[in-house]
Order: structure tokens, then C-alpha cells, then sequence
């Protein structure tokens, strides 16, 4: 049943506050401005399991996790008790210390193809580590990228505040089109240090497309690099990678291994990372390699295993799919949800939108945050009756659209 | 007295597996393999207040202290305290959170300057995104360096695999040497967008240089930043800036402000970075404003204020350096601390280096970590008896030394 009262006026006040002391730009994906104007709450309070309270007091089942990264449960009590007990033996240190050696040893375990790794804080800092290695490892400059590989200038080509010489290393190729690849390849011949790959975009890759992007990668002598930092630790431990069964020369990862610390590591080949020269890159940072995402991977590790949590993601996320667009279909909307099932991805149809986005202010009343566009993410602590009251919450939904 | 049997041979056990597994790029600063080829200690096992243990059980006074972002102590109750609530309401959201507003009205408050906040993580987020704004804010591509301002692309021009053309846009200027600014700000008329100004480099700024650097900017329609992040929350809580009296646009801090965890942030005028250009730029990541952080942020200023923190870092700071400097000149040897008290830096001449590493390794084996080469950081739980006893130990350990 919706509140009869839901009200976001406490998120509006504070975003009344916003631009007197903050920059917009540190999390513009959040877009708290334009969610506000749709009727979604801006500030969250605290959150718990697979819920978040925003600072009006409204509880919500949430379907964005953080963006990500929430893969066990905001406060999973295994990764709670690790790290606490981490963080009295301290956060950081000026020495390394002997988990990155675990951790590291146990991803070449549980990833296909990770012989060796780096530790970072972020995606940006993951995936420009590995256009870094492949410009050094090739003795080439230029970059073809495919997706979203977060904020550094290499990666926002045609940004204001990026240098065109900068953006000008950078092109861009479509999803799903080899032959778009191959034309850029040949186009930059000799040129191309990498192919940086998001790997699960849209509907997800096309039969045979992921080991093409390696194999027109090798043939043009370019380093494959694929950026599973939404999908690794969801759709597989070692991310689209593993699930298709390809091994590309270096993957990068972040958001869900550490399930709400700021780690993300690469894997890849020791041919290329252990490389002299790969082995003496300046890409260093105070907090690389921190313990305490060390210690949350150590635990996501063991309790994705444990709780047979790949196959749960996909499982409830499948019937989330398939349950709220059987339920759209049957009540007229074209919302949909697309993709994988551990990261259902949302689309309408601009004709459609207003009654659509009535829907999902319909589910926030009743206390469930579907997001208008963005990929979401379940988690373990999404219970299967969870999904389906989320179903039931859409179908209710409809049925108030003011038509 | 020194342990007879001081011995690293776990860390060196370590090490050898080091490479099987693991990236050396990721933590260089560390220098693990050159600090073991030293004699000192490459792996940490644990830490806490002021001390280190390492992998082979022995104990030691940190003057690294995490290099640099260890403040009040490795497990600050304060800090641990209000980062364990914290962490049970979550770690990173999908939304805003009030603390990221309360912390920055906060630092609005204690940083003069400090018109406008915006949260990164990592040190070199914060000065990269310094450069994007100010880039931005001019509409101009080249960067003026002087210093150390961490690993992105940008900052390191020169480095395998930074390309020619994105390193040609940044060029380095001497420290203290405002004849060299100028007349590269000369050199590129009209050119320059930021001026970014590691700000207390060696024996600390000469009279007058930190406004000069501001004033020469200015002069040439370029925006001046302050690179802060060793110093800020040490020198004073708004670093060199603050306690030289000079304003610059832009400031940049890590380490120190979080005493341990990732965060980081920009401070500013309200003129750039709230205008509208700047607002519009595209610098996000998942873990930008990160709860733990900005909780951890909150105590340091706290803890700061109410023991007087900064003052306390001056004062046993200056009487390690005064204490060190007069035993090894007593002693005949020209190891020497020079710069700031809160963040001695140490020198020695080549011609002495053996006697002084000897030194320095009888300092080890007494369980007193003093580096040989990299700026040294105090904190709130170093005691004043400990910086007694480590200046005896510097006296005993030079008796020591093999004639």
C-alpha cells in the first residue's frame, strides 16, 4: 500500500543548502537534483540489508546499492566483523602488508586468467592503470574504449576541462560491433596500445563478440582490457570475463569486490604485468592497497562462495525481469527491464514516459526504489519474497496511474 | 638497547613471493625491495598509537606513520568509535548523505578560503580535479607544476607510458624560484591554466614565494592551487596556506584530513568552482563523499581543536629535529632533519651515507623507524618521552657505529 503521506521535503531542504558550500561535480551520476525534481528522495540517512532511510524518514528496498558496489547487504555482519577488527590494527601503513599477498594469491585462484594483481582505490584508478601498463607494455599511445571507464581525462574524451591532445589519444567504438572495432584498428594501425571493453552493456554482448574484441585486439597487436567493474563479483566472480568464457589480457575491477570499500584491483597476464617494464610504472597512492578493502574482498570472496551468491543474483534478478515486465506488459507501460539478471537495466519509451515515471513514484510511495534508467543491482540480502512484493508493489502501481 | 637479534627474514620471505603475484607499480612509494636491501622491514603485521609491529614480531616507533595520513594514532579510539557507527549504517549510498554538507560547512569554517567544498578520494583525485577545474574555469590547457603531485596521467610527464603529447601540457618549475615562474608563465602567454604548487618542499617556502606564486598567477589570467596534501591538518588544518597567511583558489587535501581512511577534497572560491561552468564538469566516482571518510574527516577536526593537535605536532616535531640534528653533529655524522616540524625531512650527504645508514639501522634494531630519505610525519600519540628516547637512541646507535 502507498504512504499516503510520502514526501521528500526533508531532501529538498538540504538540496537548498547544496550549492552554497558544495560542488556539483564529485557526484554528478547520483544526480540528486534532476531525481528530486522526479519525486525521488536526494539525501539518505542510513541504510541496512537491501534498505536505505532517507533523511524524511521513508524506509525504501533498494535497487541501486550504492551504484554497485552493496553486493552482500549494507551491514553484512561477516564483512562488519572483519574489518573492525582490521581497523584496530590499523587503516593504512607505510609498509605493505601480508594480506595483498592472500588476497592477490586467492584472485589468481578464483579469477580465469588473473596471474598477477594490482591493488588500487576506485575504477578511474583501475582502468586508467591498465591504459597505462598497455601504453608501456605496446610502446603505443592511442586507446579505442567502448562504455563507461569512469572520470580521468583519457576516458571523457571532448569533456570540458580535457585537453584535446588528450581526447584526441581516446576514440570511441559502439557496443556489439566488430566491425566498427576492426575499422579503428585498422584506421590507427600500429597505433592502438588498447581495447578497453565494458564488457555487459544494454542487453549484454552479442554471441561471439567479447572473444572477437580480444581477437581483433591480438591481431592488431593491442592489449585487450575489460572493464568489469560493474559486473565482476555479480554475473561471475571474474565478471563477463569468466561468464563467456573469455580471457582477456587484463580485466579491471572495483564497486561490488569489496562491497562498499573503495578497492578495486587488475588482473591479467603475467606476460605483460610482470614485464620489466610494466614492473617499473609510477602508479602509486597512499592508500592503495588498504587493508580494509582487502579485508572486505577477503570476506566477499568467501561469502559469495559460501552462499552460492552468483547463482542467487541471477536468480532473483532474472524474476525480477521477468515479473515486472510481465506485469508492464499486461498493464500497457513500456517499462522494461533489459540485461543480465544480476543487473537488470531499466528502459521506456519516450512516448510512454510520464505514466512510466507515475509508476515508479507509485513504487517509492510504497517503499520501493526502481530507478528510472540506470543499471540496478540485487544483492544477498534481497530476499526472494522481497522480489516479490517488488513485482506485486509495480503491479499496484499501474493500477493507480491517474490515466 | 638494540635487540641482538633484530632480523627481517619474514619480510624477506615475503618478498619473494612478491613478484609471483603481485604489481609493483601499485605502492612504489613504499620502496619495499630497496627498504629490505637496507635492513629495513618490508611487511607490516599490525599497528597501533604510534607503533608498528612487523612480520617478524618486532616493534617499532613510526615516523612514516601510513606516509602521512596517520594523525592522532593508527587506532584513534575517536576515530574507530565513530567509523564503527558509521560503517553499520552503511558505507557508500546511492544518494547523498547530510554529512556531506555538515563536513563541509565544517571545513568552510576552520580552512581560510574555503568557500566551496568537493570530496574525492585519493590525494590525486583532489589535484587532478583541481586541473579539470581549472581548465574549465580558463578555457586553457597547460599545467605548471612544481612538486609531487601524485600518479594521473597529468602529473607525471616524462613517465613510460604517459604520452608525449598529454605530458607536453604540463611543465615543472623549481621549488622557491619565482624568477622560473614567471618566465615560464611568460613562455606560455595566455596559455596557462593552474599554477599547482606542492607547498612546502625541502627546507620549507622562502619569504614571500607562496603569495608570489598566487600574485604571479593571477598576473597571467591563470588559477593558482595549492597542493596541500602532505601538509594540510599538520602545519596548521588548512596547511602551508594557512599558516603562511596566503589564500590560493584552489587547495587540495588527503592524507591527514581522514587519519587513515581514502577521502580527500578541494577548498575553494566560491567565484570558480561554483560557476557555472565549473558545476557542470564530470568528476564522479562511487565512492566520492564516502560516509567513512567524512565521519573520520569530523573526528580528525575535533580531536584536532580539543588537544591542540597542531600545536603539539610543532612542538615534538621541532625537538625531534633539534635533538637528531644536535647528536648526529655531535657525533660527526651529516644525517640531518630540515623543514617543518610536523614533517621533518631527512638529508644526509652521499660521502657519509654508509656511517649514516649504519645509524640508522641501529636505530632499527632499537626499534626507532626513522626513513633515510622521505619526509617524516608525526602524530597525537607520540609521546614527548618517545621523542626523548628517540633522539637517545640516535646517540646510542651512532656510538655504535663500526670506525
Amino acid at each position: 500500500m502507498p504512504k499516503e503521506n510520502h514526501t521528500i521535503a526533508k531532501s529538498q531542504a538540504l538540496l537548498n543548502r547544496y550549492d552554497d558550500v558544495l560542488l556539483r561535480g564529485y557526484i554528478p551520476h547520483k544526480n540528486i537534483f534532476r531525481q528530486a525534481d522526479m519525486g525521488y528522495p536526494a539525501f539518505v540517512q542510513r541504510a541496512a540489508g537491501a534498505r536505505f532511510w532517507d533523511v524524511d524518514g521513508n524506509v525504501y528496498l533498494d535497487y541501486l546499492m550504492g551504484f554497485g558496489p552493496i553486493v552482500l547487504g549494507y551491514d553484512d555482519p561477516a564483512v562488519c566483523r572483519a574489518v573492525q577488527e582490521q581497523m584496530a590494527n590499523g587503516t593504512v601503513y607505510g609498509l605493505a602488508h601480508p594480506r595483498e599477498l592472500t588476497v592477490a594469491e586467492l584472485l589468481t585462484e578464483v579469477i580465469p586468467g588473473a596471474e598477477v594483481v594490482g591493488f588500487f582505490i576506485g575504477g578511474s584508478a583501475a582502468t586508467s592503470s591498465a591504459v597505462r601498463l598497455s601504453r608501456v607494455y605496446t610502446g603505443r599511445d592511442r586507446v579505442i574504449m567502448c562504455g563507461y571507464h569512469g572520470w580521468h581525462d583519457w576516458a571523457r574524451p571532448g569533456d570540458v576541462g580535457v585537453p584535446q591532445t588528450v581526447g584526441e589519444l581516446t576514440c570511441a567504438v559502439p557496443y556489439g560491433d566488430l566491425d566498427a572495432l576492426e575499422s579503428r584498428l585498422k584506421k590507427y594501425d600500429n597505433q592502438v596500445a588498447c581495447v578497453v571493453m565494458e564488457t555487459i552493456q544494454a542487453g549484454g554482448p552479442p554471441d561471439g563478440f567479447l572473444q572477437g574484441c580480444v581477437d581483433l585486439a591480438h591481431a592488431h597487436g593491442a592489449v585487450c582490457v575489460f572493464d568489469e567493474t560493474k559486473v565482476g563479483f555479480r554475473v561471475a566472480m571474474g565478471g563477463a570475463g569468466e561468464y563467456y568464457g573469455v580471457i582477456p589480457d587484463i580485466a579491471t575491477f572495483g564497486k561490488a569486490c569489496c562491497n562498499g570499500y573503495a578497492g578495486s584491483f587488475i588482473a591479467g597476464k603475467r606476460e605483460i604485468l610482470a614485464s620489466k617494464a610494466c614492473q617499473s610504472v609510477w602508479m602509486t597512492a597512499t592508500a592503495h592497497g588498504d587493508p580494509l578493502s582487502l579485508t572486505a574482498m577477503e570476506v566477499v570472496i568467501g561469502e559469495l562462495q559460501r552462499r552460492n551468491g552468483i547463482a542467487y543474483q541471477w536468480k532473483i534478478g532474472n524474476r525480477l525481469i521477468e515479473g515486472i515486465n510481465a506485469v508492464c506488459k499486461a498493464g500497457g507501460l513500456s517499462y522494461r527491464l533489459i540485461g543480465v539478471g544480476p543487473m537488470p537495466r531499466p528502459v521506456m519509451e519516450d512516448s510512454d514516459r510520464d505514466r512510466c515515471m507515475e509508476m515508479l513514484r507509485g513504487c517509492l510511495a510504497q517503499g520501493y526504489y526502481l530507478h528510472p534508467s540506470h543499471p540496478m543491482f540485487l544483492s544477498l540480502a534481497h530476499t526472494e519474497v522481497d522480489i516479490e512484493d517488488t513485482i506485486e508493489a509495480v503491479r499496484e502501481a499501474i493500477g493507480r496511474i491517474h490515466r
